[in-house]
This record gives structure tokens, sequence and C-alpha cells, in this order.
């Protein structure tokens, strides 16, 4: 690769695309991708695009074949390997649609490295769009750097997700009927961790008392205020981030 | 006062009102509010509503005179006194509608005393509807048990915000520059404080120049991937009320 600081350029766009990438892959775009590099961003043969599949780190890859609704990319070299993503999941119970599509933007914008549904009793709704989720987590990750994607699990029922929790994972929950301020129970539980959120309407008691009796589970206060759903599950991702994540320790300057 | 604790009942409900409460304070009400209460709560004469008007605590009240289209509530006792609200600012440049009502509505929230909207270069929306950011607010304090609204404050211009800056108040901000990670900054930063967040283009260099300069000025890092104006603002209020709010030593069964 050219050791050259003004490649690739800094203006060059740079789209999730859905094809393993590796050196000398040709990416045949078609549909909005296209429509966005060809119309909007008005791209020549010969232009660089940033490329990232989710998983590969990101790419620079070269235009060519530029017709009025599709063309080809080719892969030249990884510009960026996968980078490392700390090691958190955000479990959220599904609820009203703009709120659970902020959860799963501002989710892989902090830095979840999985998000994991969860059908909990009191949920309004029970049915989820992993399409329209995964489409957030792909616009977020294209805005805020990201190359490794959230991973986007199906959606499993609370009590299977409490059997089959996994060995040495922290389970933070937000229980309003008591925990530790969040700051003592993160200091106090470094490592791998998720934090679960219920919906609109909260766990119900016994499902609270299930979680509260699971061996991973650390309760924790979110302070005196009411906090909706999606709020708990920034919030708490924001001080998870903060105390236990990458953001502790991250230098820009050094970057 | 009766000491009776199914009084107020859990069940009644609770809405801001834009009159100064007391005891014997009699509010007529007409318009939205009134149809909330009579035609979707099914208010009958007598029934207890919460009342708050953004200052004086909760207030009991109690219906009567209730027509079609308006009734009036006879503020009959205090229920809560009004709460203390910690002393952080959360200072926002403009930006689009519904990402800056996101703003106001988390900082209701998590617990913010003051919203003040900032006018910076390179702001795409350089107008702001403070009455539609009152409604955010007003509509989130319903919903989270706020008794005290954030302070609104009118838009200033960033070089009047740091010319006036109060002694006394640290000044964090996210500089992509270069800043110590937040939690580091927060712990070595304690008392009153407030966040500044730039618009979706951020500070220009200038601008950035003049906050750094600040004797106020705490510059942090929100971590390595680059998050949006709205995400940063509620980021950095969840991780200031984590670390040095009142989430810290929030202990629920004692409240």
């Amino acid at each position: 690769m050219p050791a050259n600081p003004a490649w690739p350029p800094q203006s060059a766009p740079r789209l999730y695309v859905d094809t393993a990438l590796g050196e000398g892959v040709a990416v045949a775009l078609d549909g909005n991708p296209a429509h966005y590099l060809i119309a909007v961003m008005r791209v020549k043969a010969g232009d660089t695009i940033l490329l990232f599949d989710g998983k590969s780190g990101e790419w620079a890859a070269t235009a060519r074949d530029i017709r009025k609704r599709d063309l080809v990319l080719d892969c030249v070299a990884q510009t960026k390997p996968p980078e490392p993503v700390p090691d958190f999941w955000l479990c959220a119970a599904p609820i009203k649609k703009g709120r659970i599509d902020l959860i799963a933007e501002k989710a892989c914008e902090l830095g979840v490295a999985k998000l994991q549904p969860v059908l909990t009793r009191r949920a309004v709704v029970d049915r989820l769009n992993l399409d329209r989720l995964h489409a957030h987590l792909v616009e977020a990750a294209e805005q805020c750097g990201r190359n490794m994607l959230p991973e986007l699990a199906p959606m499993v029922k609370l009590d299977a997700l409490l059997r089959d929790w996994p060995d040495g994972r922290h389970l933070f929950f937000a229980d309003e009927t008591g925990g530790a301020p969040i700051a003592e129970a993160l200091t106090a539980h470094p490592g791998p961790a998720a934090f679960l959120v219920g919906p609109e309407g909260g766990f119900d008691p016994e499902e609270r008392a299930a979680i509260r009796a699971h061996p991973a589970a650390v309760p924790v206060s979110l302070g005196p205020r009411i906090l909706r759903a999606e709020t708990a599950a920034i919030a708490a991702t924001a001080a998870w981030m903060t105390l236990n994540g990458d953001w502790k320790g991250f230098d820009p300057q050094s970057d």
C-alpha cells in the first residue's frame, strides 16, 4: 500500500456493504447505495470509496463501470483493521417503533458489541422488525466510524435469556425497588457485562424476582427520576462505557 | 393534611399547569389539559389530580365544575416539596428539529437544571422554537416525576456565553482534538458544572481555541467513536449524573 498520508482521501464516501470484503474482491452495487454514490456523491471512475462489511475492517475500493443505476467497486487495500469493541451487550425489551430504533442507533454509536432483544410479559410490542433495526445499526455505523457492526441477535424470552446466561458476564439491570448507585455497581463489577432494560411498563414482580435471583444479576439505580426505557438503556450504556468500557483511558491524541 | 398513605391515590393524573400553585389556589383549565382530564381520564367532581407548576413542588387538587371543555381544580395540599436538582447545565447548539427535541426530553429526564441553547458558527439551524422545547420539557417532567422544570434560557452566542461564564462552574466540552477520558475529568472536577455540545459539524477551530482558552474549560473525550451531537449531550449528562450528580449515593429504598 502507498504510505501516502493523503490516501484514502478524507472526503471519500464511506459505505456499508453486505459482501465479505478482501483484497481483489469486486463489489457490484445497485439500488440505494448505487444511487447514493452515482447521483448524490457524483462518483467518477477511479474515485476511492471506503467500504466496510461489519466484520473485516475498512477497505478502500476504486469505482469502475459506472452506469445510470449500478457500478462496480474493486477492493484495493484494507485501510483500517477490524476494531476492538468493548465486551458489552444491551438486552432490551421491544418498545414502540421510534424508541427501539433510537436504542439501536445509540447502542451502535456508544460502542455496544451485541444488541439482544428480550421479550418480557409487559411488552406492548411483541414483534420486532430485525431488518429495520439492522438498517439503523448500519446507518449509525456509517456515521460514527465503526467498522464492526453490533451483533443483532434474534429475540429471546426473558426466561430463556436467564437460563442460558453465560458464565462470567455481569447482568446489570435497573431495579426501581432497590440497587446500588450505578457508579458503585460498575466500579465493583468490571469485566464483560450486559445491561437489561424492560419495556415501558417495566418488569412484572415475578420477572424482577427471577432476575434478582440470577447469580450474574447486579441491580443498579439510575437516580431519583423515572427514566423511559430507551433513556435507561442509553444512560446505562454511557455510564458503562465511561467507567468500564473503552471511554476509560482513551486518548484521542495517541489514536 | 391527612396522614393517609392511600392519599393521594397512586393512579391520580399528574399534570403541569402554567399557574403558580399554593393552598386554596383555584386553577381553571380549558383546552388540551381539560380535554385530557375530562375526556381521556374521565375525571369526576371530587377526584384528586396532582399538579405541578415547575417550581412550587407537587400539589393535590380536587376537581369541580366539570363541563364539556373546562373544569376547575382547587389546590388542597402540597404532596411533594420542590425537589433538589443537581447543579448541571446543558449548553447545546441548535440542531435539527427531532434531535434538539430529543436533547430537551432527555435533559429533563436525566436531571439537568438548565438547558442553555448556544449559537455557534457551524450551526445549520439558527433559530429555535423555545415554546416547542418548553413543551418537550413539560412532557418529560410529567413522565419522569420531576416537579422542578429545567430552566430554559434564551439562545446566546458562543462568545457571549464564554464572556459571561460564572465563576466556579466547570465547562466540560468534548474536544475531538484531545481531552481527558470523561471519567477522569469528572472525578477531578466535582461541583457545579455544564457540558457544552456543538452542532452537527462541531466547533470551528477558532471557536475550539476560544473554549479551550477559557479558565473554566475542561476538554474531555467521549471515546473512540464519533458521536452525533445529541448522543454526546445525552451521554455526557448521564456520565455526569453517574459520577458527580444525584445518581451517586442515591438509594431508592430510603426515598
